[in-house]
């Protein structure tokens, strides 16, 4: 169920024209620089992560063991014209990754010169039975999920920042990744939002399995249980991740939920009681450890201030990773 | 994504032995005997619905349009002894429909059988795409949902005793089937439990689609938001759905939540507040319709006391709908 992609990356870019499609990619590019050997870009290519340009043979000379299909894509097709250069890549010795929609073990060419040169195809956004059902007993080890107002608040890169700091201090504890971008990143895990729905806890669980007890995992959150959208998604990773600690994360001055114009965001206290209310099924004794804001639109003085005052009000830190970092979460977090 | 199946029926039982692999069989028989012409028993099945057994060819003449595959199987698998007899079912003129998780679309030698014939394969577990996001909004017509305690407390049946009883009144009401017994009655429905996780609301919003002010969508719950397994599922649906009353379905004196010995039931008031405020997010008004017990393991005279000391206390109808009907609720839903 959480294959393990081999590293280093090279990532590929397709011939892809604005920036947007090449999120996942900067993301990977962004925080595991140091995993990625180069990009490669077809013909017409529009976007640039600014790494070197490899070929597939370069880039095995230089480590390189998975081609990253780390690009969106109008319905998630691969298109017909990628299929040449995929089918090289396999050949030249390298195994290739993708979170598009189409697989690309339904590519009946790819598959086959895959088989036939021995590398592997790894689809991350199809989940690979069998799928466990949840079943809410408690497990050793520590873990600590980010909740969002909303999608796309900063969660990830929360979750980021905080398994790094803690790894920079030496604290045992694991990125465990529930989206396309934070499974390149971490090399595994699996996109929950495309599990069947009756699994969700269960593959939440999986992602997150015992462990010492001084061990956290530090485990991506998706959606807002107050987004009609997706809250059965956050839901079930609520109870499968079985949080100890909650970290809420927020986009202030956001007037609308992603994707559903006119419909407000909830406030902090009642999204942070909702989200304790429902860990607690699984995990009574969750709490609040703080709160992460994205102010990327806000003046840098208002958001400063906004950031202490809500220190102040809640007892509790608050940061804007970007800004701050994640120190202050950990700290606090260690004097528990 | 919602195919509508053709009635009559006639149940194919298999080689099955035991009773509670005919249980979605059984609930088609139970509650639509008139859509069902008859069963279908291979040699050495042990299980009759009491139907008259008919080959094929007497089916069809007796009307039959669908062969409906309602039993459960070790692992959903279709056994390969089958094969033979559900081609020739189509070879004969019917359509088959199966709730079991392996695909009647990929038995090749089935698929090609029904190609030839022009018969159509239903595979009610898997939902066909593109599928839909949830979009939380505000749609004409009236929804009543049933939420529980916990899986297997009475959804389906109350469901269908309160849509039955309205259009016994002569009240414009459908059934909305989200589970695979539920889907064989109405003849259309879809099982949310199967849906990747980031659509269930979105299906259950297209399960209902908008009516007339004055018509009822009468909703076949799912799981319980307090059951650690499938909290997920039940909150995309209680979003989904946008109720405007709800039904809390329970049973007394079950110690467990199913399939989680020693794990206790909510109560009654924290569960059905948890309900209420979830569905609050897509209908601020929604309001409880009253409680259905479920009291087959009890004393009759303390299921009557049980069921009259409930509704004093809470001032709405308390039914066990296998006892009572559901006319209490609907008398008290038609003085709203």
């Amino acid at each position: 169920m959480f294959r393990l992609m081999e590293k280093p990356y090279l990532l590929f870019l397709g011939d892809i024209r604005d920036d947007l499609s090449a999120k996942t990619a900067r993301g990977i590019a962004d925080w595991r620089p140091g995993d990625c050997v180069g990009q490669y870009r077809m013909a017409g290519c529009g976007v640039s992560l600014g790494l070197a340009d490899l070929d597939f043979a370069e880039a095995r000379e230089r480590g390189a063991r998975t081609l990253v299909v780390g690009v969106a894509n109008a319905g998630g097709r691969i298109p017909g014209h990628w299929e040449g250069d995929l089918v090289r890549a396999v050949e030249v010795g390298l195994d290739i990754a993708s979170g598009l929609h189409e697989r690309l073990n339904d590519l009946p060419g790819l598959a086959r010169a895959a088989r036939a040169s021995g590398r592997r195809l790894f689809d991350i956004r199809r989940p690979e039975g069998p799928l466990p059902v949840g079943t809410g007993e408690k497990r050793p080890g520590k873990r600590i999920l980010t909740v969002g107002t909303d999608c796309s608040v900063g969660k990830k890169y929360t979750t980021l920042a905080l398994a790094d700091e803690m790894r920079r201090r030496g604290i045992p504890a694991d990125f465990r990744a529930t989206g396309q971008t934070g499974i390149f990143i971490a090399g595994e895990g699996i996109c929950v939002d495309a599990v069947p729905a009756d699994f969700i806890s269960g593959v939440a669980e999986r992602l997150s399995p015992a462990a010492d007890p001084d061990h956290w995992d530090v485990v991506e959150g998706q959606g807002s249980l107050f987004h009609p959208s997706f809250a059965g998604v956050t839901l079930g990773l609520v109870h499968g991740a079985q949080p100890d600690f909650l970290v809420l994360c927020h986009e202030p001055g956001r007037e609308s939920l992603r994707g559903l114009p006119g419909r407000s965001l909830p406030g902090l206290a009642e999204c942070l009681d909702g989200h304790l209310a429902a860990a607690r099924l699984t995990n009574p004794d969750v709490r609040a450890a703080g709160f992460s804001f994205n102010t990327r639109n806000l003046d840098p003085a208002k958001a400063e201030r906004l950031r202490r005052e809500t220190e102040a009000f809640w007892g509790l830190p608050c940061i804007d990773p970007v800004i701050n970092g994640a120190g202050a979460i950990v700290d606090w977090l260690e004097n528990q």
